[in-house]
């Protein structure tokens, strides 16, 4: 079974020693146990255990909950597209060497997504061709906005284009999102709520932006189950039919395009993983855990087990999608 | 059969008559044929027919469609929440002395809701306690946030405080929504994708913010399905169990918060309202149309039928949740 959905921290990392006196540049501080504080601006922005960086203890967990293979991928916050991009460019290249020597350090467990500097699309195109074709990554994480510009906007289809060409699968994750001002509760409901309405307009955005129409081969997986797109779609599919502006403006039938991407089925119930089955289509959905986060599903391979599917169906949501959407043959 | 979402535009509107040099104050322009301009600061802000405003011509269409009564509220841009509250309040007492009086045309195919100036709470219970015990309306539309301000934010507590009390139904509909600047493409996708997200929050938000906890005996509808709501619960309600921080702050389980309120079925797609109806319940899904505009479900009856219910399901949503909702007795 392939865990498309984990994020790693570094065990720290390098000083900043950019020309930007105050960027907000990530460190590490102790904490208690195995534990350590990612700092931001002089405040704890999370506090993450080794599970992050630790190779043996990945494995350990991956053994008990019956993971073969996890897809890394940078805690997205440290995609750091807020940074000046030369900046941004030395975090990620950082990144992206961490997450190479973790794959090879059990590359039969692990595959790695890089980060890229995608606030410099062509520093972000630079870094993803260095990512795969000199660290080996099999794709990246992306964020579904940079800086507030949604991907689906066109000034993205060259870092589109760029990872098609490198045969890259590319991973959207929310972050800094849409819709915080319509919270009302704890801080958490950022993760909770926000995330999912980001990314749900941000899959739609490369539907409605022309993205897929524009770069055909494009293998893409929206986090979280494509957050809130399941239920933007039909009310698109309907306008799409029914109002000529939305006709003359989309090329391609939006359900159809949706049906082109990937998703994992982070929705945490059974009844909501089989309606994205059935909007999306057997061969898009993805398994995949939030691995080491508080939110994480604790077993996402019980959860695919009772879903009462047939094993061929089975099959093809434990490995045989993910697979597809990294571009590798079944092993 | 009751459709609960149908809009009604005033055939005129007065003359502005307050203070506000340069106030948004909407005025009539005639348009081709049976048609009119609803103008708002110089620029045609949407072209209505008649059907907004005549009631022998809407009896004709629900006769066609097989709808005996309607649910009236305003054109959502009316409510006018941007006016200063005096002369937002003029609006409003206009906005319901027009649907008074096209209720009183015709009693038996029309119930009608109001609308406040929701940006001044207090003014906005003088107006629904009017609008309710002196003009006889069913209840109240309003959106799902008040410039900016999300209805499940406490401030609006005593204004549903005051729904209860008066008996009153409350309708919200998106206005003015959440993240525009996630859309690339035609401007008409602020109601295709712009509005299922506000709605999807601003539900979200009277659970996240202790709204339903607070205000027990609220009868609130949302509309399109809820937006986005139906897939934002699973998540909430995963964090609700797994996240100490959401436990405490979340008085109620959110999903049983959930099936305390109505969605309409105005999702275009059989499978998608079996969703509403697995996640909410088959009480609390009611019929829908968006009469009379041009996203409208040209055959909400027929769309019930297709969805293959028994016969005493059929009539909860054809007929029976919406009067329960509307507080009336079966006729």
């Amino acid at each position: 079974m392939i865990d498309v959905h984990t994020h790693i921290v570094p065990e720290s990392f390098p000083e900043y020693i950019g020309r930007h006196f105050g960027a907000p540049w990530p460190s590490m501080a102790s904490a208690e146990g195995c534990h350590r504080h990612v700092m931001v601006s002089g405040s704890v922005y999370r506090t993450v255990s080794h599970q992050c960086w630790d190779c043996a203890q990945r494995r350990a967990d991956m053994n008990r909950m019956g993971i073969s293979r996890q897809v890394l991928s940078p805690m997205p916050e440290l995609l750091s597209y807020w940074l000046e991009p030369e900046d941004g460019a030395v975090m990620c290249r950082f990144l992206n060497e961490t997450i190479a020597a973790m794959v090879a350090d059990s590359p039969q467990h692990f595959f790695g997504l890089a980060a890229v500097p995608l606030q410099d699309v062509d520093m972000a195109i630079t870094e993803l061709d260095h990512a795969v074709r000199h660290l080996g990554l099999h794709g990246v994480e992306i964020a579904g906005n940079v800086n507030g510009n949604v991907i689906g906007d066109p000034r993205f289809l060259p870092f589109f284009q760029a990872a098609v060409e490198l045969d890259a699968a590319v991973f959207v994750h929310p972050l800094r999102p849409v819709a915080m001002d319509r919270l009302v509760g704890p801080a958490s409901l950022e993760q909770v709520l926000a995330f999912p309405s980001e990314t749900g307009l941000a899959a739609a955005s490369m539907i409605t932006g022309g993205t897929f129409a524009r770069v055909p081969g494009l293998r893409i997986a929206f986090s979280h189950g494509g957050g809130t797109l399941s239920t933007l779609l039909p009310r698109l599919q309907h306008a799409w039919h029914a109002l000529p502006q939305i006709r003359q403006a989309i090329p391609l039938n939006p359900l159809q395009s949706a049906r082109q991407m990937y998703f994992d089925d982070l929705v945490y119930d059974a009844a909501t993983i089989h309606r994205l089955i059935d909007v999306f289509g057997i061969t898009q959905v993805l398994a995949g855990s939030d691995y080491p986060f508080s939110i994480m599903d604790p077993d996402p391979a019980a959860r695919l087990v009772g879903l009462g599917l047939d094993t061929a169906a089975l099959d093809l949501l434990r490995s045989a999608n993910a697979m597809s959407w990294l571009g590798r043959s079944p092993s």
